[in-house]
C-alpha cells in the first residue's frame, strides 16, 4: 500500500554519478544516473525487450545501453537505438520519473508524471541552509515504512527505548497536543524543567534542568521533520541551549523493507567537527534500537494468524492521524490514476 | 493442523527465570518468565497496541514493561498502566495461557483456557521419580511434528536409521500388537531371544541374547512414552539387564518446524555418571540420524505436486491410529471452541 | 510450464555409479544409479508409503531398499520387499523413468514411458565422434529454463556481453536468417571479413579478418547445438581456421531454477591439452557473465507487478519460435498425457 503520487527520496545527491545505480522503490525497480551536464535521470530498471537490468548495461553519453542486447533509451526512457534494426517501435520505452535534486536528497515522484509537483515536496530545507551544519545517513529497515512513521510521530518510545541518549522519564510524563493540516500532520509536546537526557548532557553541559521543545511535522508520503530545541529552563536562551532538525524520509523498497534516510542539522557550535561526529554516532546507535524493536515488530505482524484490531491510546493520535491521510491518498491514487499503460506494437 | 485444547511443552523448568524468553508454540509467540514467588507465566508474545515483541521488554516486579511504549500488563495479561493515560481500555490486555510446571517441563495449554485440565497432561512422571535418574535435551527440527509422532510410534525404522546404537534385524522380525483406547495409543513389541543392539551391549554388556521389550504409550497431541526393556533371554532378571523410559514430547513452532524435548530416564546404575553421557551422546546421535531422515522428508513432502495418498504397511497401525485421534480432536477444537476474541474498545 | 514428453540430461554420464544419487528435472526428485551390469536407472525420489528420499536409502544389488523403513524397490519402481509383511499392494511403487545414455550424458523422459522415443534425442553425437575434442561442465542458474535458450538463440548479445571472449561488433552489424522446421528452429549468422574475438584469435592466432559461421539448431525441450567455425576470409581453409560444436543442454530443476549442461567439441588440434584448457576455462568465464546477466533478469520478471507484454525485436525470431514450439508441446502435453495415476489400493 503505497502512496504513487509523491516524492520519494531515491539516494544521496553524492551517490549518483556517472555510472549506472539500481534503487527500489514502492516495490519497483529503478536506474539512476547522472547526465553529462549533471542533472539525475531515473528509469524503470527493467528493460522493455526482455527484462533486463539496464543498470547492468553501460551509459553512452547520456544514454543507457542494455548490456544484454544493445538496446539504447536516452533520459526520457525513448528507446534511440535497436541492434540489427532501424525501425523502433513505440511500446519499446522505458518508463521514466520525474526527479528533483534538492537539500542533498535525490527525489523521485512514483506517480503521474503530470501530476508531479515541486510544491509537494517536505520543507527539508534545513538540511542545507546557511547557518546550519547536517549530518546523517540511510539505515536499510526490514520493516513496512509506516512502522518507521508511526515511530517518529509517537516519542513517548524515547523513554523506553532510548534511555541511553534522547530519552528519559521526562517525555512520557508530558502530554502532547496535535492538530491535521490538510495532509499534514503536527504533534507538539514542551517539556518544562526537566532533567536533560543524556545526549543533551553531553552535548551541551547544561548546569541544571531544560526545557525541551519536540515540534513534529509529518508530510505525505513518510516525510518527518522534529525541530527539537533544549534551553535552560525557564530561559529562551539559545546561546547556552541546543536546537536541531531531525529530518526523516522513509523510503517504502517493498512492503516488508524500507530505507530510512536521516540527518540531524544544527545551528549551534558549526565549526565543533567532533560534536558533529558525537552526534552522528549517538544518533546512529539510537536509530539501531529502534531498528531492533521495529523489525520484531514487524516480523510478530506477519505471523499473526489473528489479526486482532489493535489498541490505540492517546500518545498515538498523531500517527493515526497520519495513517489515515495515507490511507486516504492511497485509494484516490487507486480511483483516479490509471497507469499510462503504453500499448505493445508489433514490429 | 494443531489440537489447541492439550498440554505442549514450553520449556525445560530451568530454562525459565526472571528475565523474558520468547517461544513459538503452534503458530504463536509467547512470552514466559517466572514470578518472584518462582511461578511460570505465559503471555501472548504480541503488545496488543502495535504489536511489538513483550520479550524483548522489561520485567518489573512480576509485571512485563513493553519495552517499545511503556505499557505493562500483570501474570493475566491485564493491562496494568499506559504511559502518558489513566484510562486503561479493556481490550488492552495479551492473551495468558494456563501454565504448569511439571516433571522437569513447563506446559502451555494452547486451547480455551478454561478448559485447561491438569489430568490431560500425559504421564511423563519417570521424568523426576524417585530411584530413576534422566538426562535428555530439546532437539530443533524442520519437518512437522506429526513426522516425529510417526516415527516414534513405528520402531522398525531403528533397523534402517539406527544400526550403530538401538537398531538391528531383530526388530523388524518381530511384529507388533496395537489397540487404542480413548485418545490413546499403545503398541507392544516383544522380541525374544535376539541379539542385544549396539548401545544396550555398551551399556550392559550382555553375554547372549537378550529379550526386548518396547512398550509405546502416545498422548495427544504429541507425546510419547517408551518402556524399553532388555533382559538376558528367557529371565526377568533386571538385576543383569537393562530399563529405561524413552519419554519424548513434540512441540510443533509452526507447521513445518518442530521442537524435539526427549529425555532417557533409567531404573539401574543411578549414580554411574559416565553411563549418563554415553547414553545423552549416543541417544542424541540417534536422534539426529531421525532428523536427517524427516527434514529430507518434509522437504519432498512440500515440493510434491503430484499428492498421490501414501501407501500404509502394517507397520503404520499405531501411528495411523494417532493421526486419526489428532484429526478428530482438530475438528472438535475448530467446532466446540470459538477463540474469545476480545473486543476492541475504542479508549 | 514444461513439456512432459521430451528427453532431459539428468547428469554427466561419468557422475552415476553404483551409489544413490538425488537429482530434480521439471520439478520432480529422482533417484539415480547404476545396476551391476551397467544400466543407468531413474525412479521418483519419493518412498510411496511416506515420502522418504530413497537416495538417502540404499542399493541392495539392482534393488533400493529405503533407508527409512525398509521397503525395497527394483529397477522398474517395483515394490519387492516390505519389512514385516508378505503382502505387497499394487500401489506399493515408485515412478520408473526411461533412461538412454548417449553421448556422455544420461537422459531421462518425464512424461508418458509408452511415448518415450529415442528419436526424439537431439543430434549430439560430437560430444563423442571419433575425431573431435570434447571439453565441458555443469553450471547451475538461478533463472527459468527459457531464459537461457532465449540467450542461445540470440548471439547478439555477444557483442555486449562477451567482449572479452566471444563477441564483438562484428555479430551484431550481420544479420541472421532463420527457419522453423517442425519441432526444430534454426538460425544462421555468417560474417564475412571481419576482425576475430578475443578468444578465437587466442585459440588460432589469425593473421587478419575471418570469415564466422554461427549455424544455431534448437531442439526441444531445450536443446541447442551451434556449429561454430572461424576461417580465413574468403577461404574455406580448415586447416588454418577452427571449427566447433557450442552444445548445450538445459534442464529445468524448477521453474525458477536450471542446470546448464554444455560442452564445446572440436575437431582441430585434438592432441593439444592446454589448448582444451584455455576453452575450457574461457567459455566458463563467457558463461558465467551470462549467468550474471539472467539471475538478474529472473530477479526482475519475478519481482514485475506490472506485467507488461515485452518487446520483441528482429533478432529475436529464433527464440520466439522456439517459445511457440514449447508452448504448443506443453498444451498437447497437458490434453493427451493423462497422467497414468496408480490408484490406491487398501491392503
Amino acid at each position: 500500500m503505497f502512496i504513487k503520487n509523491g516524492w520519494y527520496v531515491a539516494a544521496w545527491g553524492n551517490e549518483i554519478g556517472r555510472e549506472l545505480t539500481q534503487r527500489w522503490i514502492a516495490g519497483d525497480p529503478l536506474v539512476l544516473y547522472r547526465t553529462e551536464a549533471g542533472k539525475v535521470v531515473a528509469l524503470e530498471d527493467r528493460c522493455p525487450h526482455r527484462r533486463a537490468s539496464l543498470a547492468k548495461g553501460r551509459l553512452v553519453g547520456d544514454t543507457v545501453q542494455c548490456g544484454y542486447h544493445g538496446i539504447t533509451f536516452d533520459c526520457l526512457g525513448s528507446c534511440v537505438h535497436i541492434p540489427g534494426q532501424e525501425k523502433i517501435p513505440g511500446s519499446m520505452a522505458a518508463r521514466a520519473y520525474p526527479v528533483l535534486e534538492k537539500w542533498q536528497w535525490v527525489w523521485v515522484w512514483m506517480g503521474d508524471p503530470d501530476a508531479a509537483d515541486e510544491s509537494l515536496l517536505p520543507d527539508f530545507h534545513y538540511n542545507d541552509a546557511p547557518g546550519w551544519v547536517a549530518t546523517g545517513g540511510c539505515i536499510p529497515v526490514k520493516a513496512n515504512y509506516q512502522l518507521l512513521t508511526d515511530n517518529l510521530l509517537d516519542l513517548t518510545h524515547e523513554t523506553y527505548v532510548h534511555g541511553k541518549t534522547i530519552g528519559n522519564s521526562a517525555i512520557v510524563e508530558t502530554p502532547i497536543s496535535y492538530r491535521v493540516e490538510g495532509n499534514e500532520v503536527h504533534v507538539e509536546r514542551i517539556i518544562r524543567n526537566a532533567p536533560p537526557p543524556p545526549l543533551f548532557q553531553q552535548v551541551r553541559n547544561f548546569e541544571g534542568n531544560i526545557d525541551r521543545w519536540q515540534i513534529i511535522r509529518f508530510q505525505m508520503p513518510a516525510h518527518i521533520s522534529i525541530d527539537a530545541r533544549g534551553l535552560p529552563a525557564g530561559t529562551n536562551d539559545i546561546e547556552r541551549g541546543m536546537r536541531w532538525f531531525s529530518i526523516n524520509s522513509i523510503t517504502p523498497v517493498n512492503e516488508r523493507s524500507s530505507l530510512y534516510y536521516w540527518t540531524i542539522t544544527r545551528c549551534f557550535s558549526l565549526e565543533d567537527e567532533s560534536l558533529t561526529k558525537v552526534v552522528s554516532d549517538q544518533i546512529y546507535k539510537t536509530f539501531m534500537e529502534d531498528v531492533e524493536v521495529l523489525e520484531a515488530q514487524q516480523a510478530l505482524i506477519e505471523t499473526d494468524q489473528r489479526r486482532k484490531a489493535e489498541v490505540s491510546i492517546r500518545a498515538d493520535s498523531g500517527s493515526v492521524s497520519a495513517r489515515r491521510i495515507v490511507q486516504r491518498l492511497v485509494e484516490k491514487d487507486a480511483s483516479t490514476t490509471s497507469e499510462r499503460m503504453i500499448p505493445e506494437v508489433a514490429q
